[in-house]
This record gives structure tokens, sequence and C-alpha cells, in this order.
């Protein structure tokens, strides 16, 4: 494992590599922007080992990047929302996304952002092509795109509120 | 280490996570893009062992997000210069940057884009504050931002070509 701590280095970016800055941790951000709440749920479509899934959840709930919510008494269960801080990742999930599209992809996504107000397609920038507003999570919903596989794990929606 | 790969997951996020998402690699393509391009120069900066900085050097050279270049003859030495595909990471770097301003660093940004042409502020859609040009790396400026530490590593510039 690599040290989550940089000496000397005053960055932000440094700053969130600490925070979020390895793959797994990225990848349960993800799942949570496509509206994967629950454990059970992140641990089948993200495919890793029940105690790194905990460590991670847990470690963005103690970052404020996640919430535990209780959504179930009697047994209690609990879901896992996108605060406010994890909702602003979405701008570093949108830049991920679109240079993997260009460059692992070949031009294919598998999945695209529409704007939900118009349809229209998302930039890079997170602008909406069609009438240009700017646009935040609640404000697209994924849709497969060219590059989809049939079959694969349906696109969801991040709850609008 | 985790794994590399990730079985099943056909996503351009896992897809750029395979390629950049370890935090040595981002650190130091968040070098490449201040200007930074030899060896000694990465190593002082981000304060890595030799050994893993040659194996990231190395595979990004592999994977073309920095390309190998000799500078100088009788001894031969080399830099490593931003590719395209590299370039095309700047709105990961950006967005990166943007969320530790607000999350990691209260707002106080240690270092700030401006765009070269006007001197406008560059917003996290990396668009002119001041004449609303779309902006790519080689656009803009950095400058020490309110959160500034003073004595700390001076912001460089990018070449325009």
């Amino acid at each position: 494992m690599l040290p989550r701590t940089y000496e000397g280095q005053h960055c932000s970016i440094a700053g969130t590599l600490e925070v979020v800055g390895d793959r797994w941790t990225l990848l349960v951000i993800r799942e949570a922007f496509r509206g994967t709440s629950r454990f059970d749920d992140f641990l089948a479509r993200i495919g890793l080992a029940r105690t790194v899934l905990t460590d991670r959840l847990n470690r963005l709930v103690d970052e404020q990047i996640l919430e535990r919510v209780r959504y179930q008494q009697r047994p209690d269960r609990y879901e896992y929302r996108l605060t406010q801080k994890g909702l602003d990742l979405f701008p570093v999930i949108v830049s991920l996304m679109a240079w993997g599209d260009r460059h692992v992809m070949g031009g294919q996504p598998p999945l695209v952002f529409h704007h939900r107000g118009c349809g229209g397609a998302v930039t890079d920038r997170r602008l909406c092509a069609s009438c240009g507003q700017e646009l935040g999570p609640r404000d697209v919903e994924p849709r497969p795109g060219p590059g989809a596989i049939q079959g694969g794990s349906s696109a969801r929606l991040l709850p609008k509120s």
C-alpha cells in the first residue's frame, strides 16, 4: 500500500488524493453517483471483497462524503447516500469518464449523461449541449451509450433530492 | 497493492483508473502540468522514492501519456513531456484541484489558474470567468492563491507548444 499522506505537499490535488485517491474508493463513489446505496448492491456491482468494501464505505462516511441512513427497522437496515461534499465530486467523475471514453473505450462510451430537463447531451464541461444550462449531478441522467454491452447492469438515476 | 484490473467492469471510469488510478501517478501528472519535465525535479517536488518514480514514469510512457525526449547529448539527458493524451487529463487535474480547494483547503487555494490571454480566473468548468473562452491546458497559467505558503515551490508554466 502507498502511504496516504504526502509530507510537505501543500496542494489541493494531493489533499484530494489523500481522501479519494484509491481506485476502489473512486469506484464506490462512481456507484453512488449511479444511484447505488445498499451494501450488497455495491458488493455485486463493483465486485470487491466485503472487508475492502466495508473499509472504503466507513472511510467515506468518516470523511463525510457518504452518510449512513437507516431505511428500515426490525431488522435495522442502512443505506449510503452522497452528501453535498460527495456530490461535489461530480466533476471528478465526469472528467475521469470523459477521458476513459476517449482513450480507453476508443470513443465508444458505455454510458452517457443527458440533461434531464431537455434531453441534451452533457459536455465534458458539464454544460447541456442543447440548452446551455450548467448541470449538476441531479440534473443529469445516465443512458446506455454506443459502447454499452448488452445485458450489462442498467443505468440508474440519482434521486432528484 | 490493489489489483489493476476490474473484471467484468465495462466502464470508462474503471478503465481510466487502471491507467492513472494511483496517487503517485496522479501526482506525477500534476507535476507535468506544472511544467516539471526532468527526473530529478519530479523527485524533488513530489518527494517519492527513485524506484517508485522510475516505475510510474515508465508506465506513463508505456501508456503514451508522457513521452521521453532527449534534450542533451554527451551525456544523453532526457525529459518527460505530456502527450496530447496526457494533456487531455487537464479536466481531471482541474476537478481534483477544485474539490480539494473547497473541501481540503477550506476555500483557500494554494494555487489558482488564470487565463493567459486576459488574466481572468478559470472556473471549475474550465471557462474564463472574464471573457468566457473555453480553456485548455496551454491557455492557463498557475499563480499562487490565497492559501499559498510563503517560500513554497513557485508556480511554473506549461510551454505554449
